[in-house]
């Protein structure tokens, strides 16, 4: 009944596994490129047959990670740059980008949470023209190609007694979108991560999820259209953190205090509690500002993104 | 476009031409109730048939009115009291009210315009527990009989690209409730009533409506369930209030200043424009404090009410 | 007791008095500017002599007024053009302003009542580093030349049971700032002037005010610091736009209907009643953005603003 | 420059201390009581002289907590309770509390930060009457005797470019309350008291403190009236609660991983990080209502609370 569920799902964390092993695995590519002057750097994992799946423990599909360290600073040109990048990525894994389509986005998360108010916040800020276009057409905009944008933030199931898979498996039945986008607050392993790292997936999410819960699952096979989700992570689930500083201590000390056993008093206490920082409206407000504008730049069809696309 | 259309709506207004009348008209059933102790008048204007609608100018179904003057003040008994009586009035039109049933709330409006933001801020208040109920049955709650109770914000259009109607055809859709109640702002003919009147029907609401805009109406016939709607005046269409003004001016002077014409300059100028009270906020937050109270107190089926029921 | 007072002085009103009369007022100096391609109408009124102030009605000061009409519609550029007039115009009365100086920005206003948060909503975009100054000196920014920059939104007495003026007095008497600018909602007298007016005074305003409610007054007189206000309208008294109504129409017919007489019934119904445009959230969302990054303009000392200055 | 700074200054962790040393300590009062109805337990440190307040390493004053398990929990009568004791202790160090005087209530803490906000969220549920006791009297409430109360959320420095002490300093000297009440969201040392304890003291609160910082505490001695603090802890800094697992683990495993150095890279990776709970939004909400009725009750001269007062 918790009303901010932390997810542990940043892909890049697994990517780190396959780096150590130092070979490749079939079905899966692993490409990366890193932006000279913003020193952004792109990480794309394509997982493409069941064998990749079963060995990187994920579905098929895209997972793309944008690393920008300086995301946690004020600086609107470097804001700028990772919402074009964004922006880009966005456009690699939208199905027929090119051609005009209906888009919903939605804004998962609490808006009365302060780190899980990203998908909330983002959606404050979106270019929406769906109800228009069905009004009066593009002509309304003057705009050559235009997609039919919408948008809808579902709210906390404390609050509307829905899961949100619900209330977006509804209305996309009704209003039959092409393709959607989810934006999500993530839960990362380390705090290392925290606020600068933006991922984008084409596997599907649940928001406020727990494993194996279909039911609850926003994606391609559930829904009958492509979903892109991106996530930010904001918070580290406590007790993780807490486990993992006494395992890198047993590791460092050589020593083993908690080995095998089950998690100590120490951290069954932190259930149900998440670490985030203390600047988390700063950072929440940035975020969304920079996430919401590559989302608007990858649907503006007239807007030319530099670098190659 | 504009996200806040002024409905000018209220039944009451109606009533005031039948009894004009003095007479009786088939197929309308009217029941007037004044509770002595505080003044609340209940009116009930029941339409049977389709000699009834035709004359009324409504649909088919029951309009009950509570006029309450003292509910723009700061009164907690009072309000109370108001409560009290709009869940009797919401039991006699909620069909097999003794049967647990699913009941979906729609909060309508703009949650930033502060005269149109009832819906969502009485949302705020409303208990919800479908999903308690469906993952852990009534025991969670050690009590007898529960409705389960969800409830959904849809937002503006101009947000969501998405005419409310459509967002709550979905959720019904796949969330299938018994019946679905919906509580909006609505706007007077005069401000004598704005903030002190409550409205309860079963013939449905078009929220943002223009006439006859079948899509978007939230009715028993578009959606096939059960549809009652709670309104309370708020606002007055500015254009109204002057031509009102002008029109009684005219009459009052016997002289013929506009008559015939079309609205002179400075009725026109107010397009787009409403009238609403300094102290909307407190109106507003008072309003919906009674109001999701009067849903709540329904909707507990172990809840008895006093007066007969 | 009620929580937004409907004020009525903008200044441009009385210019069109002057205007009328087709000759000089000594005392009084008139500049009016237009800016070819934006369409930006600058109008100056400088009351210079006691003479000047009795017959315009007004204490001696510059009264800046800014009709930018397009201001109502959704386009940044034309938004970025207005905020660069603005800078510019506060640049000409902030005393001294290429000296390093301490200020205070008010926002003026009810957070909570959509029309009356132009104050308020200002605030959250401002641009503030008076803490950051303090403590670590320009360096932290890196700048040759900076103002010291604090902001407050004093909240509405219904809230708070203080003056927003008693609020500020104590502020300044603890802060010592150099200069103070306040921003606030107007009413206007009628609605053609509503979002698209920005007016700029050196004469203190007074919140919430009342006529020659002195102790609420925020001025230089009655805080020892030059008082600059920023206004833009953005509702009418309901009262006065029916009254103007009725005039008009009365003279438009040539008959006497209310003429000498107190006004009628329909009228004083509206006391503590306002109208404000259906559209309002939009309009005070766009027009913060724009008075916001005005003033951020104006205080940033590098920033180079274009025309004459 | 961060907006929410972690405090770790909840009395009831040094009482633990004292109960440790068996013995009684010159100066220092201790009183325990507990409500057998509710659970709730309520403690009183009382440090008289210098030397208490060496011993305990605090100020002389009062430190009442209370200690309300079920708190957390969403049961209204249980929270009423709670109202009713924090009004009783509040009654307790409130000097001359039969006497009609001016209290000025100030709600520290970040309204964006959601486990900060609870300074905000409970102001903005306080009863207020300053302004019409000026303007009207007693008469306006009909009533025998009442305090004059007003209210101030300062905001946080990040926004205001000024520290909450300086803002709240001018508004004691401009409006001279007798008594002043300030409400806080603390941070514990351990998330076993986190939302389910009250703290009430009387030696002052420094608003987002560093210790020592004399010009932002808000006290008898920098004010010149009484300030009374009420605090709930509502976080735990992330690194002090990582510290303490791994010392504890340390004494449970009898190995030294840690001992005497500095704190190990996975504790400085948490600097400006906190932990909270996943609901604390709900958390809050509830505890605000509490708080609030609280001081309403308190300072209501005419509600009459049961128990001994």
């Amino acid at each position: 009944m918790s009303s901010f569920t932390v997810r542990t799902d940043l892909a890049l964390e697994d990517r780190e596994r396959i780096e150590g092993r130092g070979e490749e695995i079939h079905g899966v590519v692993l490409e990366e490129e890193r932006r000279d002057e913003s020193g952004i750097c792109v990480t794309r994992v394509k997982i493409e047959t069941k064998n990749g799946a079963k060995v990187m423990g994920k579905p098929i599909g895209t997972y793309i990670t944008l690393e920008a360290p300086a995301l946690t600073e004020q600086d609107e040109a470097y804001h700028r740059e990772v919402s074009e990048e964004l922006a880009r990525q966005l456009r690699s894994v939208i199905p027929d980008v090119q051609k005009e389509q209906a888009v919903l986005i939605v804004g998962l998360g609490n808006r009365e949470v302060t780190a899980d108010s990203l998908g909330p916040q983002v959606a404050d800020r979106l270019f929406v023209n769906r109800h228009v276009m069905l009004e009066f057409g593009k002509a309304a905009y003057n705009k050559g190609k235009m997609h039919r944008i919408s948008c809808i933030v579902p709210g906390v199931m404390a609050r509307t007694g829905m899961e949100s898979a619900e209330i977006v498996h509804g209305i996309v039945k009704e209003t039959k979108p092409d393709v959607l986008i989810a934006v999500d607050a993530l839960a990362a392993r380390s705090t290392r991560r925290l606020n600068r790292t933006i991922q984008v997936t084409t596997s599907g999410i649940s928001p406020g999820s727990g494993v194996g819960n279909h039911r609850n699952a926003l994606s391609a096979e559930t829904l009958g259209v492509p979903v892109i989700a991106i996530g930010v992570p904001t918070v580290v689930d406590a007790a993780t953190i807490v486990g993992d500083a006494l395992e890198r201590m047993e590791k460092d000390s050589g020593l083993q205090i908690i080995g095998g056993r089950e998690h100590p008093q120490a951290v069954s206490e932190l259930n149900n509690m998440y670490v985030t920082s203390k600047d988390i409206d700063e950072m929440i407000r940035r975020l969304s500002a920079t996430v919401s504008e590559g989302i608007n730049l990858a649907l503006n069809m007239e807007a030319i993104l530099s670098h190659k696309e």
